[in-house]
């Protein structure tokens, strides 16, 4: 076991034998026309020049039992298993979410792994990496400004600038752009209406963007978005104002997956990175797709816990490409599992078998949830120097007599590239080498509700769904422009089962409230909102970019 | 003579035999390790890591008379001349702004030269180039989101949101954003302020950026931009806040000049793009000094005419490092004359030697002063097919009189690496190895209004200035507050001396009305505002974005 250390995520990653961009490219079998320099560790790999077969590699999906507000380390897992695999002879991809700027001003500092299992350059990746989402805010905002640009010249649209759907963005965190009033100042300057901003990765063309299978499906689901209503209650969709093509060029060259490395040199495809919420919340299609022509094994991660992210996967990524999961790695820390056992947050270092025992209903729970899609579960204990080795041995005997393959893995402090994640690669790979017969929980056909229902009763345990006035309001519209067949996408607290983020554990007899529904008919979904969900989040008292800065050699400062 | 054919500027770059930008760096003498690539075609130079002599190239600086809406070809000149000058062996560099998304999505389809004298590509350049608007846009409303955060959580700086003098930026036009209030939705979400959204070309940061020497004076000018005052009315700055270190962060990247090539494979250097009224329309200080390095003839631009951008050039830019101008091109155009002679905008293309005689007395100011630069100007006649050669010989005859010398140039049809720019090439060449003995208008010793009078005295040719009531006011806390050293930047129409768009020619027997006063402190410079300036352009009744799309190879369509 190694203790953490007092080096930072950033000085990790830069003490770390970063290898130019090209032989990685080289070892990963892109070929030379397919590969486009960004500086001299990133580079954009272009599908359409890309010089290999079908996609066929095996898919292994990270995700986690229900967090702790600080994360249970699904991003370090991803790349310390990639790393492991790697170093077993497998022939491996990554394929992460690009991190967000604003929470990186706000609190984080960092988005790319940790310890010794990180993508690099992390600092650059943190901040513009190769500028993806800059584009997706020029398009959403483009699309906001032709719109209100619209309306001004004289409606012929239509559109009632009370019923808008879409939001202008910034990837920033500023709450004082929630709720605003836009087009004062007089006849001259628009049209005045109340508005919002979201964050970026709240964007339904962040969306749209990452289940995009190439760029005539990109151009044509952004056509498909819904952005508001006419005075007659009638969608008006981007491709009504005819702006797909001026989106899809904003964004053509943003939709080439951008190839990173990890620290132990294994290829990593960052691209895209929707809200788990309001989204999917996982990495492009289009990154699957393309790591799973060039590696047998592409390693993989969905947001939030496995109740969310990966029956999103399931349910939505995975009905529009062959990219079911062959192994889900459901993370797990005994501090969490401490927390779902009634202990404070400030008490989670200090051992507690009790509580673990008490709290480990909550992983079982996530674990059958995973069997129910037809893939095995393997359960990666993400090691903290503040584990004792009896209740690292209590959870995998305990993982061992519910009949599921379990590992620790130290990927943080000894490296997937060191020998952090070894168990863990081996168990994955059994399991991979395993028969599984994958299925998705619903059928499209299924009404909307019943959709709902057999999310809330099979996966998150609940005895039933309580629709508020407008969200059946919401539904009988959804039947009547033709939206019923879209899948499910619920925004709902991670830290419960339940749509009350306060009842840990795997509670029962409770109720989800459903108390809006937000058709994204771009993306593909129909967002059901429980209780408040924040898309645009704001800063805290002390930002972390107070503490961020250059050096006098131009180095970065204060990302960790 | 050229006949302007029916291929589109896209058309015509897209036919261009385009190299490798690591070939064309190669030639331009960048060593490797300084060079960061950017696909295939685009670069960013790392001054810091360039093996080059200390900065000792001739400027030659391409402005304007006084233009026509439609522009007279100043990049377009700029390009051809360099290629011009290459083809000559002479050793050549342009530095060239970089173009701002909004109004190419609005009116313009593209702005990177025309016809033959264009860089390449075109369609990146004019689209999301390496991101540096985009990182300009996030310091910006980074700094935006730190303040209003700074207000919401207890205004330790007793910050008066009433008195903001900063606004978030977008590279958009969009009208609804000019006036918004923004904090709206109870506590939770801010504290509400009248507040709008600027251009991102508008920005403070992108006129920092622009004129800082390296990154540490970067870093020393962010702290100096004053954003707001407090509620005893003194400045609030960048550095009061403690976040010009990660605003620094945010642009380390982007502050490194872009390497592209023209048509004809002239390496040019497209970096920064502030605006050319309230603030100071030339490309960016590190560019134009990387380029010095590298090359025996720098080609540069001045945005609006020359009692603007030249004006700007001289005594804002040429203050700061050693760039001051040995040649200055001034780009006229016949249509442009007949315009100013009297000649409505919808019969400019008709022969009329009277009219040209008539409007010739715009042309001779803008010659005249440059003189008083000390710096000697050689007229650009930029070509248009429906010239006359009687209108040409008449304008060369017109310039010999003058004793200036002078060209037509069709570098628009037959390029600079054609024969379309040889004759201004040789000119300019000429006037290179004469020596010349540049000079600021004014001394920064002087008060702020004497400064402005020499301004509209010396190359307006105004009888005086007036000054509005808030301005007189402003006038007093600059003094008060220790800004008066700072150089004028002035915000007037480009379309006449006076400011007074309608007043065309050589305007005689008028006042300039200031009517008001803007410190940018971090830019160092003081605006002063005559007339309304528009920082928040709008989109036209038909978007140039309906026309632009992406064709089934993933090329784009409808930049223009």
């Amino acid at each position: 076991m190694s203790e953490r250390n007092s080096l930072s995520d950033l000085d990790i990653a830069r003490q770390a034998d970063i290898r130019p961009i090209g032989d990685i490219a080289a070892t990963a079998g892109i070929n030379a026309e397919a590969l486009e320099l960004y500086g001299r560790y990133k580079a954009k790999v272009d599908p359409a020049r890309l010089d290999a077969p079908a996609p066929a590699g095996k898919v292994v999906l990270v995700s986690a039992m229900s967090p702790t507000p600080a994360g249970e380390g699904k991003s370090t897992t991803t790349v310390g298993l990639a790393d492991s695999l790697a170093r077993a002879g497998h022939k491996v991809m990554i394929a992460l979410r690009e991190p967000s700027l604003g929470p990186i001003l706000g609190m984080k500092g960092g988005a790319t792994g940790g310890g010794y299992s990180q993508v690099l350059p992390m600092d650059e990746i943190n901040l513009h990496f190769t500028g993806d989402f800059h584009a997706v805010t020029s398009a959403n905002n483009a699309l906001m400004a032709l719109v209100d640009n619209h309306i001004y010249q004289g409606n012929e649209l239509n559109i009632d600038p009370r019923r808008m759907t879409f939001k202008r963005v910034l990837d920033m965190n500023d709450r004082s752009l929630r709720e605003v009033v836009i087009g004062l100042g007089g006849p001259a300057q628009g049209v005045p209406r109340q508005d919002g901003f979201d964050i970026t990765v709240a964007s339904e063309i962040m969306a749209v963007f990452c289940l995009a299978t190439d760029l005539a499906d990109l151009r044509d689901r952004l056509g498909k978005i819904t952005f508001g209503y006419t005075y007659d209650r009638a969608p008006v969709t981007v491709a009504d104002l005819g702006v797909q093509g001026a989106l899809t060029l904003l964004l053509k060259e943003a939709i080439k997956p951008n190839l990173v490395q990890t620290i132990a040199g294994t290829p990593a495809l960052v691209h895209g990175g929707p809200f788990a919420n309001i989204a999917h919340g996982c990495n492009s299609l289009i990154a699957t797709q393309t790591a799973r022509r060039l590696a047998d094994i592409v390693v993989t991660e969905a947001g939030f816990g496995a109740d969310l992210g990966a029956e999103k996967y399931m349910d939505i990524k995975a009905r529009l490409a062959d990219v079911a999961p062959s192994a889900v790695v459901v993370v797990a820390t005994v501090r969490a599992l401490k927390m779902h056992g009634g202990v404070a947050k400030d008490k989670l270092t200090a051992p507690d078998l009790e509580a673990l025992l008490a709290g480990v209903d909550n992983l079982r729970r996530h674990l059958r949830n995973v069997e129910k899609f037809g893939v095995t579960p393997v359960v990666a204990i993400n090691r903290f120097a503040t584990d004792t080795q009896e209740e690292l041995d209590w959870l995998l005997e305990w993982c061992a007599t519910e009949g599921v393959e379990a590992a620790v893995a130290d990927v943080w402090g000894r490296g997937g590239g060191g020998d952090g994640g070894d168990e863990l690669a081996a168990k994955v790979a059994a399991v991979l080498s395993a028969p599984n017969s994958f299925r998705h929980l619903y059928s499209l056909d299924l009404p909307v509700e019943e959709k709902i229902m057999s999310i809330v009763q099979e996966i998150y345990g609940a005895d039933g769904v309580d629709f508020s006035v407008p969200a059946l309001k919401r539904l009988a519209d959804i039947k009547k422009n033709g939206w019923a067949g879209l899948p499910v996408c619920m925004a709902k607290t991670q830290y419960s089962f339940s749509d009350d983020a306060s009842r840990l554990g795997a509670p029962k007899g409770f109720t989800i409230h459903v108390r809006d529904l937000i058709p994204k008919t771009g993306a593909g979904f129909i967002v059901a909102l429980t209780g408040a969900v924040m898309t645009m989040p704001g800063l805290p008292p002390v930002p972390a970019a107070m503490r961020m800065d250059v050096d006098d050699a131009g180095n970065p400062v204060g990302l960790s």
